[in-house]
């Protein structure tokens, strides 16, 4: 529901989608698992880019490696051939390895062709550390619990500190998942953007809404020591406008745009990646035709959805901070919700 | 100087240098041309990294293509080979080529082996389009004014509507060229990172200075339509921190940032190019040497590089703002600097 | 007319178009203008992928950097736009500035809305480094001359040393200007590829003619010293089969497995720089639409562009040896062609 | 020990290692386990840089995507910050997340401060697919055959059909892991530099030994049919020189010419990874110093490098068909060894 309507001030020119969230795009879904006891603050987050079977009918994306910090699986191909050909997954960074053979699984499951009549599938698994939160070492995530992130997908999602978020920290507060969308209108017809953000970058310090620094070390004393930025994000754009993949991998790149506007400077330890798909162009993995048509926007008149994607990026970010309650973790470590900080803080 | 203090708040964690200036850095020096006469507002700026022979002594580099909308020469080969080996010329558009040749001449006439006993030299020349104000068409760079920018090279030099940001435009003010610095401490020594822009991108309406967004639109009928952004912006970070080419790649990059500070979504048409150089790690052309000694920073502790560099970019294009006069130029568009603007029309 | 069948023995799986040669893609022009007395060897070879207004109709384009050590201007907005709105023009890399501002000027006359109404062009200026045969320093290559290179354009060129390869060296031997084309038919169509190259590259003793080693050093004592290998390769192709800018761009990184069979291992100072671009989605500059319809190859089956533009390339590079006669240049250096080598030193 | 003398003849300018293996650049280390049973022929093959510990210790690495149809994980972080943390995994595709989940427990089981005290780590997994001849559905890749591998790595191991090559397929025959190794003199020091590569790419009809086509079709009667080219080669390159990450990076890249030596043309199914790395730089993951010392070739005199590890990656390719003996697999296929099918099908 991205940030409900008064309550924290962004600039913003371009309306949102009914659900302001990334599922506001047509065919989108999301599902979440949280898992969540004792020292243990971790989970998934999986979007499906349409419900259909995604190896079949691939999405066209593009991606954007903003700081390479990062152990996210799944990239190199989608850089190379301008497709993705499975669900997007958002978990703990030492979990990969596990959600990949999860997804590996799902599509084999679904796809009984994958390695034998045809080659092998490219899962996206992407990832932050939320070791200051969670055991990450314990390794909590199974694959059971990837399959039923998957099998939970729907339109209506939670945001904050669920799913994948759910032990992430930004900016010196509890940070998680976040969402937003906008909705353009041409030629008669309705482009709806949308982001989807796993949050787990920043310096304490340094968080930014609307223009308006908000200084999160006040809370330091009640909440422990802050680490040093060595966080990371993950942004998840998903659109129904026509672009190819050239395009996708330039919007992905101005998330980029939305870090500086909420006080990030992309620090060296931050995992900052960006992956933008379309609906707009699906490709069949078999084909009788060598030749396909596409559509394309017209680069001069796309600023429209440069701009109105930054500010779904950003929107989504403070989104992720605004829902997300104060969590206590592993080794004590305790980080607060920004409407308890701003309650406790904030308040003159 | 970039900004005097008082004037326009940017939130800054680090201290400038004593000019404020990218010449902080110990040796780089800018010499600048002012073209101005009827329909012509042009010019020519350009950065020595140190006044030696740079063919000779080259300087370590990297670039970033934040949006590659430009024309820029030279920088395929500093990306291949991490060095820069000429001063760096920024100028209009169309007029790259004429100041290539004169930079060829320049580095031909110090160094009479080149194109004999050793191979050619890579000049870098960057640009953007100061069509809005200037009569691009009429090419009235000439390489004489080239050779003059290079002579007059200096460590202190004037920011605002000078040299190649004569004619230039941004986000709906009048642009130009602007400088800052900063200044570290770490193992008993002073680092100095700066950075030189030349601003000519955004939007009208989209300006933000330390998080106030400031409508420039509001001065549209005095002034004139605004053109569509289609700008560009040249971004030059200088250092004596001994970064290598990976590092200051991951420098250049975070200009981006900045752009996201000051209002910019990195439009369609803006070709926004950064490039980051040391004058720590210098190489020469000739060596009997194989093996080379270099410096490089220890990347877990190089965030405060990153997070000055952002905020000395940032000053450095509010900065150039800042000193720009209001310019009518050519077809009787008129642009008005922020001083102007801010006295009509933000004074409350 | 790339190599007589029956001359020199390449390995070949595709037939080769009606001439032979890059302008078998229908459209495509080359025109060449040789300036060649006394210590002058050098000149200009310009391609034009239509011969409409090039700026008003755009052709998709990808580029391969596969060794940067080049000095080519325009390539990063080809990278960034995937489209190519200018001749594409090759000479000698002192010659580059000067190239540019001719096919600027050139460029103007043609669309005066360029710097007015719309914003600059991007000019595509390739080059390598002549200076073994040519008095490069004395900046031969005029403005005329691009001009006449590019009104001469036609479907019949010459190869060897001629054009922008007048000067050239490659392998040992004399390189310049080759070309050559493959056809292919699909769905009842034909579709073209075709190369041309401009040859500079290689170490003496390193040519592989259809995988025969053949040991150019053996001309050592007769044709003088040969300078290290520090030269270049231009390659274009083109094509009129439907590909995106994404598989233009891995059409022209294949350009690197021809370099690897004739012979080559990309060397540190050679500049091997490959644009590939296609007729067949071309795109106005003006447009009422936002949404374009493009076509696209399917991947799956793109392997045999993929290993007739190989083809292509290593006969193009061969057939510029083999066109080229002996030359002797700047300080008296001579290099000789391959045919009178092989006359000379290969027939037993 | 690559291709015993005499037996192929290839063109080498350069002399190999004692052992003509990787393993010759000192402290590399190799380990293997071959599974093979029934339908079942996989395995993991495991490069070690050093034999100390990795994480805290760091080396500088480059990577070079050929053709990224591939599904790498690692990658990202390796460019980013231009080192390896962990070993190098090589396995099959549908068993990379297993193979991570294994490096991952390797590694926290070394260093217990890994999402303690600091941040996660970065694992190195690569792979292809070797569902010609192994039921890769069936995941028969453990963790314990990971660690096993890990476990018995030293400097003589096997080539061919074994580890990670098990059930790979090369330009129509048996492929399979391969290595080689050169070595130069400068400075009077010795610099080793070796490859080791996974090969299973290449149409068959295509190989080219030392310039010499060599139709693999003939024995596809005998063989069953080939599947179309869609495989890979995973290219790791090993040296001792005191490259930097730019000029690993550009080392990486050269093992494209080599992939044009032996006849590939990368066809876009197959995922050409190269990764080169240098023991002379390394980093220690913790540090009180801010600036290191690092040594840096003259890439002026890297030529000698280039050349040279372009012909260790064409011995190795051919070297991994050498030593692979014929193989049925899954569904009956079968692969025939190079040696076998030399006996029957070349010998006139």
């Amino acid at each position: 529901m991205g940030i409900p309507e008064g309550s924290l001030e962004l600039h913003s020119k371009w309306k949102h989608g009914p659900r302001n969230l990334i599922t506001d795009v047509p065919g989108v879904k999301v599902g979440q698992v949280t898992i969540q006891h004792g020292e243990v603050n971790t989970g998934v987050t999986a979007i499906l880019p349409h419900e259909r079977n995604l190896f079949q009918e691939k999405v066209m994306a593009g991606t954007a490696i903003i700081n390479g910090f990062g152990k996210s699986a799944g990239l190199v191909q989608v850089e190379e051939l301008g497709t993705i050909e499975s669900p997007i997954i958002l978990t703990n960074t030492l979990s990969v390895g596990t959600a990949l053979t999860a997804a590996v699984k799902h599509m084999m499951a679904q796809n009984p062709d994958i390695g034998v009549e045809t080659g092998t599938v490219n899962c996206l698994v992407t990832e932050c550390n939320d070791g200051r939160l969670n055991d990450i070492r314990g390794l909590h995530v199974t694959e059971e619990h990837v399959l039923q992130a998957l099998k939970s997908a729907a339109e209506d999602f939670e945001e904050g500190a669920v799913g994948g978020g759910t032990g992430m920290v930004c900016l010196g507060l509890k940070g998680g998942i976040g969402s937003s969308s906008r909705q353009l209108e041409a030629d008669g017809k309705t482009y709806t953007t949308g982001a989807l953000v796993m949050t787990n970058f920043g310096a304490a310090g340094n968080l930014v809404i609307g223009g308006r620094h908000i200084d999160t070390r006040k809370c330091n004393e009640e909440c422990g020591r802050n680490f040093k930025d060595s966080g990371s994000i993950i942004i998840i754009i998903g659109t129904d406008a026509p672009l190819n993949e050239r395009q996708l991998k330039r919007l992905a790149k101005r998330a980029m745009i939305s870090l500086g506007r909420v006080g990030s400077y992309s620090g060296n330890g931050s995992g900052d990646i960006a992956v933008a798909f379309t609906t707009a162009n699906n490709q069949p993995h078999y084909s009788d035709k060598n030749v396909w048509d596409m559509k394309m926007f017209y680069d001069e008149n796309i600023d429209w959805v440069f701009e109105s994607t930054v500010e779904a990026v950003e929107e989504a970010i403070i989104s992720s901070l605004y829902h997300a309650k104060t969590t206590v973790g592993v080794r004590g470590n305790k980080y607060m919700g920004l409407l308890e900080f701003m309650e406790k803080y904030e308040k003159q």
